[in-house]
């Protein structure tokens, strides 16, 4: 049998590494590393893999710019799934180097960043010496272990994954300023069956509203708060013709098949001139959604009932 | 063949019967008059008869309460059709009397209050003598011509059809302060087929609102609101159970087989204790309903379209 | 010192001489009957009284719509306070007779409705001889103590106040259907010193609207709901020159001194082609206006004291 | 006198010293140039420089997250004024090029997208070569125009002003994809006197809301609309925390000097933890602000005026 691919942002050890470990082992699947997030999506959409992992949304960052657009046109491709990592490094050495004979550590600059006060309390000597990857120096002790001035660095902040890629030699876990500090990842694919509801599901949408006007996203919202759907997350993305003109990035908490989201998509495909839906699929976290008296199914279904028989003259 | 019976608030020669014969002549119908508004209506609950003809609203005197109230509560009823009726009066007087000769004038104090202004112009010295009801002097005048004495008055202000109902003669016709001073009466049935819609139709309705707050009141309001769909009339009408608890008397602008009124009564039935449908009719006035771009039908279909389509996996 | 004057609905005995006494006795004030309440409050317009009090709302018929007619037009009044009457009979009776020997009932047609339930069980077999009035049959047993023939009942139910004033032999007390059962007047005077607030007020408005349509109802309703302003009631007359042509009468939780009063206020008189203001007043439940977080009076103060700085450059 | 320093993002000949000229000739102003957009900013706020020109949002990328992310935190600076700057790009050679003769061509990857079609319908076979800023490789000419070999291509799209900077021979002016391509800068300065209104302005804002729903969204859009006040502009920011938490960098049309942008910053400080005003300044196209009726300075201090007199029981 044929093993399922997956393209993700490699190369092996990163964090989208970690996310796709989640999803699939590597016996089961063929990981495609891939040089950036853009060539992961469309390598889905080439055929040339089944599925892609790519970051999403961060909590330093926000929405993943690139991700997001590049969903946002081209070829349909739906998120199957929510994968949330903990963005926490790991500090390797090169073979034979204690935490406290650490003088010059090597960090992609956003690592750097991120754990700035651990560094403070715990080497607080120590000098930054820029990486152009997460993963670059944990590359560069595998490669040469004990090429100490040729590295120009003693130890390293790699993602936990690279340690057993790399085979290196851990100085500290878990190392992060902010403790809550995540990154979420969706797992894509081609467009196929939706995944049925399991009441703890996100939905996922690219909006584009009828003006510039205020007035026309309070619309839009105004869609999802009458039949009390609520919203997770918004991002603003420019279209690109003109200053001011904006796509909206949405995830509201329910599933497509539930009907109060059905209706208020209708709502929205019937007044934005472009709605793209990315797909219906379980939470992360698995909470389940908060549903407000007068929007559950059984309510939509008996409303519907009683209007259907209104309609029939069967009942007032 | 059974001629069908329709009740109204009698006796011959009212205003309620010049709404009726807008709707079928007496010679293909029997008519029942009726003493009160609340006789008519029960009538049609009780079989007594098939159809009723009822005052709803009034410009001078806003929602018939009688009338709304009636129709709130008890077995369901149906409004068919509604009918507009100028409120305008005939001036009549005994035989003989020319209008330079008219000295006291009998009318119904609502009828005086409305002809004030015409009267002064016309018959500056006349004095009022005030009648039981709008027909009480036309029957008298017709079953005593000549007593003048016993009367106590010349002329009366009566509506248009008891003039020929009575035998009456006429010495101005048309008089009202107001020209725009009309009533609009509905046609009543029991519930059984829906009319058709016709593109100029409206929907009566009574809601219950979930709390007495403002937020409730709103809540109602964007319920049509989001899906386009216009109020022409708001009227609240207490409970009756404690102060501050009403229920509101609504007329929107559309008919129930249209989409975007079924979805807004869907919404109210999801999230109001009460709703009691009364009907959709065709309107007096035949103007067709303005319909915002991304609420008609064919809108309504497509969104539906796409929903089903994206749900089953089949489009994106 | 002249004692104030207090025009109220006649004559002596009727539930509004029991609201008007919550509010002065008859020995501080000189009690004016009128026969109805368009006289009362003419009374204070051409300044033969200095108060009315009158009826505004009750719990089975809704708002009193003489009242809300002649307050919306003519110079202007301001509502001082609200009285609340519960609506329950006494039963009273000729000398000599006892419950048991009742046969006979005087009753005014509303009265006998709102006690049906009470006489089906206490007195199965009365019967109802209908009262031109809640006083009157108290008058006819004061006037003729013994005339059982002439006066053709035996007992009556009438106004506790008519109790006292017609020195009347009592059968019982409380008599009504539904306990809850209240009638709301209101003290009304000319214009001037508005009383301070109390944390405990209700504020009265009417209110045109730009245009029929829903859309201007709901934007009303924002003007409060985006100050956190509740409303308590709201009812509509007829402005009477077309159909479907409405004002709003109004009762908001708040006084006029409250900021977020105030600017609702600012935005009704902005919006809106006529906002007439009744008066803020004290509520007869005394329940403390419930202020959502953020339209506090001291939040209001310092939003303004914050945009004031920024204005000024002094503050970012 | 001492000339007024700016800081920009360098070095010369780069889009944003096209704007900073717009601002004030070199002659007037010491510019400062950073060699990126936070160093430039906080040159204000150390004192370094008075004002910075920095770009806030473009037609293909959207915000600036680099400028909204400095101006959110930190101490407060004000956007005083924006400047809009085409992004087309001219074509330059090296010496004795002609355009014929060009077949390799130095571009930062930026440019090279957005210039794509010009170049295959001018340029069809050229080669891309990367730069790593768009001034670089005019750099590189003016040092060594003769050095072909070293250089390793022919021409260059570097923006405007780098050609008189550099002394640069101009192929083609104006290329670029999308004529209506734009970047729009603000001029920043350390708080103090607020500009005058000019009746078509902006005013800047970061908005942190009180909870992440949807509904806060919502009722802070209602704080703008109840107001009249159009957005012309809305992104979201991670506040960094946790996923799914932004803040909001908007625009709104208006000068915090006139009555309703003020009421609606009120509104935003009562409702939300955090609201920071970036200041208001003219608009670049100059356009007047549409104000909608209702919502005037005239129809606010009327409704002032009434509001106050009603309180003060002057009014009615």
């Amino acid at each position: 049998m044929t093993r399922p691919r997956y393209a993700y942002l490699g190369p092996a050890g990163t964090f989208t590494e970690a996310a796709l470990r989640q999803v699939v082992s590597g016996d089961e699947a063929v990981y495609l590393p891939q040089t950036d997030v853009t060539s992961a999506i469309e390598a889905v959409r080439s055929g040339e893999a089944d599925h892609a992992v790519v970051a999403i949304e961060s909590t330093g960052e926000g929405g993943v710019t690139a991700t997001l657009d590049a969903l946002a046109v081209g070829s349909p491709l739906v998120l199957q799934r929510e994968i949330l990592v903990p963005v926490a490094f790991t500090l390797v050495a090169r073979p034979g180097i204690a935490l406290a004979d650490v003088r010059r550590i090597s960090a992609h600059p956003h690592a750097w960043v991120q754990c700035r006060r651990w560094l403070a309390d715990h080497l607080p000597g120590a000098a930054h010496v820029p990486a152009t990857s997460n993963t670059a120096p944990a590359a560069l002790i595998a490669q040469d272990p004990e090429g100490a001035g040729a590295l120009g660095f003693d130890a390293a902040l790699v993602p936990p994954p690279a340690v057993a890629h790399y085979g290196l030699d851990v100085l500290a876990d878990g190392v992060a300023d902010n403790p809550d500090s995540v990154t979420r990842f969706v797992l894509l694919g081609r467009p196929g069956t939706v995944p049925a509801p399991t009441g703890a599901d996100k939905t996922t949408l690219v909006v584009h509203l009828p003006s510039n006007e205020s007035g026309a996203l309070l619309a839009m919202l105004e869609q999802f708060a009458v039949r009390g759907v609520n919203m997770s997350r918004i991002e603003s993305r420019p279209i690109g013709d003109a200053l001011g003109r904006y796509s909206f990035s949405i995830d509201i908490e329910g599933h497509i098949a539930e009907p109060r989201v059905g209706e208020a998509l209708m709502g929205l495909h019937r007044t934005c001139p472009q709605v793209r839906y990315l797909g219906s699929y379980p939470k992360a976290d698995g909470a389940l959604t908060d549903v407000r008296t007068g929007t559950g199914d059984g309510e939509y279904r008996d409303a519907q009932a009683w209007v259907d028989a209104v309609r029939s003259g069967a009942a007032f």
